[in-house]
């Protein structure tokens, strides 16, 4: 496999870009990246997306991006894996240059969720159409019975929980992309409407519209263009089972744990050399979770981490989401996984302003679809 | 880039399969695919689908598929592109394969369409959904156009338009998994339901549930497995305008023609070098109008050789949809496109029963999306 760099990151704001459609946000993220990369032309395009089906009536997404950003003939794909759209349409990306089919391809990843779907009822495919949805859970509902499972088994905190969403919306604050670009204090997360017992509204992402993309390269040809300094050195994807219950437990996301098997393997690395992570905190409890998972804490001790700054930017343990994570930049699904990238980009190429963490060499980005049944997990390493 | 092999297929029935849900069908053809291949596992999985959240309300379709299939925690990644997603699944399978990340790929596609959703509504989100479909254009007046402008510009007949449903049903009545396994005469055609002058009932492809798969696998592993007959020789894709109305022509697919240029080069062959090929004939113009596209026929001539049996089983010209096509054979969409493959697959290793044309080295199969915004062709060669 050839090595493969990202050379340039472009991304609109999140947030209720009611004045824009779909196609305008692709293009504003997509020529973005091109102008940042530097480059004349693209060898093909990824476009992640969720459901743009049931979100704007629109399919042959791959096919609408191309046209409207002027790039025909060149091939354009859609990829979906739910929530982890985007890190899936990186990884399609990733694939075809390692394969030597392409040399400069661009992956992107969009969603307009605000547009008058029901948005609850589009995600809610995400899950098991026939043995969850058709029974009433929804997604807050899932992850509720994970939080809940998490505090029976680890005594976790509903304090812990509200850590999480503090240090987010704190990150967030430096973050000119961010949806909600607030502090929040505990008291307020754990005082704010109960959406699925222990879940309230500040421990769920937002519903967001958004686009993003990254610009690949092959080594040969980011270096003539002088920015070979960023690699991806592995990918990594994994599923699991679709539903929930079908699980032998409800506290291990065994998609993240597999895929992430891989990810250290593939780079040669254990955790502790990682130096900043993106994790997938659809839910406060998710990010707990998956910082466990991912092998930064031992299980069950996810919660206390956060409680106690160990995953704040500045910690010299692992600093987690210094984007301000989903929860406060906001999550337009398929563009979640592409912004994830774009924060590990920034912060090793030491574009992150006020959220820079120090001497960073190789950071993580993790992205998961459903409740787990898909994650997708790339390492990128400063050269 | 590594050879990439198939080395084996699995297919439903096609038709109206009320009796079993969309991962019924699929974990049947991807396990006939694993059995015909003989293989004890798979390193990753692509499932090909236009819109399982607007058919079925169910998206998330890789780990859906993955879980029921018994293969978790492989990656397993939903790829769309209207039409052509089947023959996206089988190219995001390629690339796979030839970079490195894996041996042995199952590339699937599926599409559940008669259960009770709108499909007029669902399959016209492949086309432009703002300024299309909006305006009320469906696909069968789009082609109507395409049929209309080609009508005016070369002469092109209702009779030969006919002479394609005539010879593709003749075909499907020699393929156990087609929809539609009844001859149909020029008149029975000409005299069918007007759907969008001038075409009719017969002109179209029908409604269909369906699925298929094939395993692609490294030459190494192919070879340890007895199994390296039928490469991959040539793997191209290419867009073009989302809106039938933003191109020069009518009457030529540009997305056809780049893709077609593309993988002649790669393969080193011209037209003539064809023995035979799968187009997308979702309606009896779109094969017309492909077959020149391709080269096989010069522009304009290609419904005098449909009426003249050029495109017949037998002809020493260029045998066109053996399988019967999509016209008899039927279009799930998502499956449509791998369903194509294993039909080349099944000529060249001389599986095809009834239909099995002589002598053949080289198949193509040709898998568009919308009104030909995009398309995807693959060179399959028997060593």
């Amino acid at each position: 496999m050839r090595d493969v760099m990202v050379i340039g990151a472009g991304m609109t704001k999140f947030g209720e870009l009611w004045g824009k459609s779909i196609r305008n946000i692709f293009v504003e993220a997509a020529e973005g990246a091109i102008r940042d990369a530097g480059v004349d032309h693209i060898d093909s395009l990824y476009v992640g997306a969720m459901s743009s089906g049931l979100f704007v009536c629109q399919e042959h997404l791959g096919a609408v991006m191309a046209d409207y950003l002027g790039v025909t003939p060149v091939p354009a794909t859609h990829v979906e894996s739910a929530c982890s759209s985007g890190g899936a349409s990186f990884r399609q990306a990733f694939l075809e240059v390692a394969s030597g089919a392409s040399d400069i391809v661009l992956a992107g990843g969009v969603e307009k969720m605000t547009d008058g779907a029901d948005v609850t009822e589009a995600l809610a495919t995400a899950a098991d159409q026939e043995y969850e949805v058709y029974q009433g859970v929804t997604f807050p509902g899932l992850y509720a019975m994970i939080a809940r499972a998490h505090m029976e088994e680890f005594k976790t905190t509903r304090e812990q929980l509200a850590a999480v969403a503090v240090k987010n919306h704190e990150n967030g604050t430096k973050n000119p992309n961010a949806q909600f670009r607030r502090r929040v204090t505990a008291e307020q997360v754990m005082q704010s409407t109960m959406v699925a017992d222990p879940l309230r509204l500040l421990d769920c992402s937002p519903v967001s519209d958004g686009a993003a993309a990254v610009i690949l390269a092959s080594r040969d040809v980011a270096r003539a263009l002088g920015r070979d300094r960023i690699r991806v050195k592995a990918s990594a994807q994994a599923s699991d089972t679709i539903a929930l219950h079908s699980r032998k437990s409800l506290t291990t996301l065994g998609a993240v744990v597999k895929a992430a098997e891989k990810a250290y393997s593939l780079a040669g690395l254990k955790p502790s050399a990682i130096d900043f992570v993106e994790v997938h905190d659809c839910f406060t409890i998710a990010e707990i979770v998956v910082s466990e998972d991912l092998g930064f804490f031992e299980k069950g001790r996810g919660g206390e981490a956060a409680e106690q700054g160990l995953t704040a930017i500045g910690s010299d343990h692992i600093p987690i989401n210094t984007s301000g994570g989903l929860k406060s930049k906001g999550h337009p699904v398929g563009a979640t996984g592409i912004a994830q990238i774009i924060e590990v980009y920034e912060q090793l190429t030491g574009r992150a302003g006020e959220r820079q963490v120090a001497k960073a060499r190789f950071g993580m980005a993790q992205n998961m679809g459903g409740s787990g049944a898909s994650c997708v997990i790339h390492i990128l390493e400063a050269l």
